[in-house]
């Protein structure tokens, strides 16, 4: 360019792209980009090992520019600084496979960083001194949220105390742009010290009040509010008038307005119930009854097999419609295949209560009509969820409409129970299912948030009855419409089950030829920066995932997809972990469609013919 | 309940659910609704008199609660009262008519408000003196963001202040419990001043600088930052790496890869030229050489006649390929009959440039392959735009391709001009297609707003080159996913030409039978508050709409839909009025639904058998 005479290498971050990493290194050659960024959730969902996606780089005629993000290093409290240069040093190991000279280090958010710039410099001296006993080099980029350095005029500064050669600056338009930075003070940063620059573009962003309110209202019970309390005040002051929502949503504004309307006036009656209007009353569901599969013609044989070879055994056949029982301990799965329901997917969730009768009236209230006996014998009252999916009332008695054929088998490979449903949602459904299972199961909201899979972004929220004996995991692919570029990846539904000892439960099913999916080496290698190499070569045999909280562990494996729309999980959980292993659903996407692609070769399958 | 003994009415804001009117007072009847607020927009866009909705309420059962919004009263300029008591009467007008006893006023958010609150007091009790008269009454609501009048408690102390019987508060959790109000002095309101509450839920709003970096970033050129600037400086300073795209954006998570990679290289071509690296250089497009339809087979004739009853002539055929060239003055439209292109759309936009093969190298440049000659006769250079269209570039002499069968007719109808193509956009094409026309064509972003539509949220951009020849309007279902309950709504587009007296044209046009779009009578009782009766009286019988900015005004007219996909309208700019009536267009978009739903009578469509 005429600011400098030579062109420069172009480059582009795997994050900027849609799919695995096998679509992104091609999508980035294809458009001419010189060189790649690797953000390490991509590197870690792909079965490609290093030297494999080094060797697909250098084929395509890409310079892999830059490892990123080493998070939480700088100004650690000094008791932490030996741990984080083995963690450094486990991801140098990764660089040199890969074949990339700098690693990222972002500047630090932990809640427990000190805000001293000379212990900032000195940690990252040594970092640097660690990066250039093997040839690599440290990029430190000012993060606009970070902890204590969230300016590039402050991680210069940083960077030039420390003065080490293999030390140098990240720049990033949007940390500087977004704060409004004056990038005036560039100048005076020695051109030596500037080892990489990212740039991105952003809106000016219009979060304001009146954005808040024209767009993301919600129906009393769906947000944050304190709506009790509020209309208590209101009804207290001697308000006579009518209890009217107003509520501006983008979702909503474009939702079918019958569905939308009875969702505003559920949310309503929940209310009104929450200040002492009364609803018919129910007991809460003691326990998960049976979930209620429809597999189509292709996916049954494969579906059969696995619940077979999990352990499961056929103890019985409907009196009335074609629907098998399949029981393990104290877990039932029924095969419906009579139903109008879409098939290969978790069509019902039936849950024990001892008064079915009184459920189905409080259900009615609530604007969830009852299905009538003649049409669904198998499960006498039961009601429609917002995704269609069934939420049936069963009394202790519900085997009373099955020809009991076997008792039900004990657990045979280590599965005690259910531990939760997981339900993709369709996009527009997701604030009124939380609200349909709160206010007719009385579910409440444990876990919500978001994560990045490898086909976009997802929502995911766990409602659960306070003993944790129903659980319902749902999810939302937030923008995804339909599956035009990347048909692999339907949104598939599953059960999970508990068991206390996962490795065992891993091996029984793997004895019996249970099809569970296979983990990429690159998620253990990842892991190790975490975990002791025993723990982890057990994890990596048996192909189970990890992942812990503030109050315990989660071990958890799958099985393949079936069908397309089903699979089932195996959960450990230790502690009080009260998660559902989220962060490492990415890993399970990519995973899954490996799996499918490899069952279904062909040309239009990204990625598989590369 | 229990708080007071016995049960509310249970309300519902129009503004709540998508649909037209019509959708909206069925959806919340048969949800159990007692009542509804009518949102003014809604009533607007209806071809049903107030009469029709205040008797269609009565027979569902719903009573109209509340009249909404009336903004911008309280505290103005002494000089502006009369003019805002009579704005006021103008709706009490219509209230008589729907039937409904209260209308929400809203605080004001106007500039030159005044920070007074014995005047806010004095000009509320007018208002409420003039209702009075009426047996109407006033609910005044503090806005969270009101320009001075934002809590609860200083909306209250005004309306003690004013102390009149029809003046009361609406107090809305939304605008309450957004700014962390204490609810707790809601308590000190008598509950004879307790008009009216709304109640909304909201989550917690979470745009912070980190969602924003993760979730919003663009490509540079399709945000607000200044980019070339940051980069200058970067590279003055000695910078030698790479420049690398870092870009979290959660449109392209889940865009097919290949096309994001495209965007992201043009983007960073187009960042590189503007600091000085050459790319081919190429005139800029002169005008508007010509557009390009293809007609489905349905389609087809209806818009030939259209074309003719709007003045134009087919004047020439293509030497190879099946299309029709129809002119009038200096406009002209292709019917493309042999395109492979999705039928019933505008296929392709031709500009005239004196020099079409170096455009055509600078979009080959920038990675908008040139299609062969071999395959496209009608148009020997064109690029594909990011929504599948094609960009054509012309000399002067791209009338040699047609056998000419007649002269171009001046124009019959008043018809000067092509002002601007407006082009609906697949969501996820919408910041590459700003992209692509700024690049390729040099066309600058002039209009950037969303609106809300019947059926759901609409993103609009403008595009046009300095001299205003060339304008492209683009638009987007923010999130609408195809067209599941409302089948009648597809994304058309249109042609809008040029008039300099838009009442002799639509004459013109309607002595030809050019079916023109009726547009209800509610939305020009509603303009009423703002034009005198002779102008307001000539653009009803007209169905002109009105517009105006602080630069001008904008008449514009619309023709029905042709194949569902393809309309066109007539426009009229006074003074240098820079928009494109967008404001207007939730109206035309209610109206070319109601044509659709009118030739199309149908069970299956909403609002049809009611």
């Amino acid at each position: 360019m005429s600011d400098t005479g030579t062109r420069r290498p172009r480059g582009i971050a795997t994050v900027c792209l849609s799919g695995t990493i096998e679509d992104k290194l091609d999508a980035a050659a294809r458009a001419g980009f010189d060189g790649v960024e690797i953000f390490e959730d991509d590197l870690i969902a792909t079965s490609w090992a290093p030297e494999r996606i080094r060797q697909r780089c250098a084929d395509l005629g890409l310079n892999i520019d830059l490892y990123q993000p080493f998070r939480d290093f700088e100004a650690a409290p000094p008791r932490r600084l030996a741990a984080n240069l083995r963690r450094a040093e486990h991801k140098f190991d990764l660089m040199e496979r890969l074949g990339v000279v700098t690693m990222l280090v972002c500047s630090s958010v932990a809640p427990d960083t000190i805000d001293d710039d000379d212990l900032a410099a000195a940690q990252l001296r040594q970092l640097a001194e660690h990066a250039a006993r093997r040839g690599l080099r440290v990029a430190y980029e000012a993060l606009a949220w970070g902890r204590h350095v969230n300016t590039y005029t402050r991680s210069a500064d940083i960077v030039a105390r420390a003065d080490h050669p293999a030390l140098g600056l990240c720049l990033d338009s949007f940390h500087i742009l977004s704060r409004g930075s004056d990038p005036g003070d560039i100048a005076d940063i020695p051109g030596d010290k500037l080892f990489f620059l990212q740039l991105a573009d952003a809106p000016r962003p219009r979060m304001d009040l009146l954005q808040w309110s024209r767009h993301h209202r919600l129906f009393p019970g769906q947000g944050d509010f304190d709506l009790s309390g509020f209309l208590r005040r209101v009804l207290a002051a001697g308000y006579q008038g009518p209890l009217s929502l107003e509520v501006f949503n983008d979702v909503f504004r474009q939702a079918e307005p019958h569905r939308a309307a009875i969702d505003a006036m559920r949310s309503l009656l929940t209310l009104e119930e929450s200040i002492g209007a009364p609803l018919p009353e129910a007991p809460a569901p003691s326990e998960v009854a049976f979930t209620s599969l429809t597999p189509g013609e292709n996916c049954r044989p494969e579906l059969a097999q696995t619940l077979a070879a999990m352990g499961f055994a056929l103890t019985g056949r409907h009196r009335r419609q074609p629907v098998e029982l399949w029981e393990q301990g104290t877990m039932r799965v029924l095969l419906d295949d009579g139903s109008d329901d879409p098939h290969d997917r978790i069509s019902g969730l039936a849950v024990e209560t001892t008064d079915p009768a009184a459920a189905a009236r409080r259900a009615e209230a609530l604007l969830a009509p009852v299905s009538s006996p003649e049409a669904t014998a198998a499960a006498p009252l039961s009601v429609r969820a917002p995704d269609g999916s069934r939420v049936i009332f069963c009394d202790a008695d519900w085997r009373r409409d099955f020809h009991l054929t076997a008792p039900a088998p004990p657990s045979r490979t280590h599965l005690l129970g259910v531990d939760h449903i997981a339900l993709t949602q369709p996009f527009d459904h997701f604030d009124a299912a939380t609200l349909f299972y709160h206010s007719i199961l009385g579910l409440n909201t444990e876990d919500d948030g978001e994560y990045a899979a490898p086909f976009g972004l997802v929502r995911s929220r766990a409602l659960s009855d306070p003993r944790h004996r129903v659980r319902i995991a749902l999810s939302v692919a937030l923008l995804r419409r339909g599956a035009e570029w990347s048909p692999g990846v339907p949104a598939p539904q599953h059960i999970a089950f508990a068991t206390d000892d996962i490795f065992a439960a891993a091996e029984a099913m793997r004895a019996n030829a249970v099809p569970l999916l296979s983990i990429p080496d690159n998620y253990y290698d990842d892991l190790g920066a975490r975990l002791a190499p025993p723990q982890l070569d057990r994890l990596r045999a048996h192909h189970v995932l990890y992942d812990r909280d503030r109050r315990g562990e989660f071990l958890h494996l799958y099985t393949a997809v079936h069908g397309n729309r089903v699979f089932f999980e195996v959960v450990q959980r230790i502690g009080d972990y009260s998660g559902y292993g989220t962060a490492n659903a990415p890993v399970r996407m990519a995973a899954h469609r490996r799996y499918r692609l490899s069952r279904t070769p062909g040309p239009g399958s990204p990625g598989s013919a590369r």
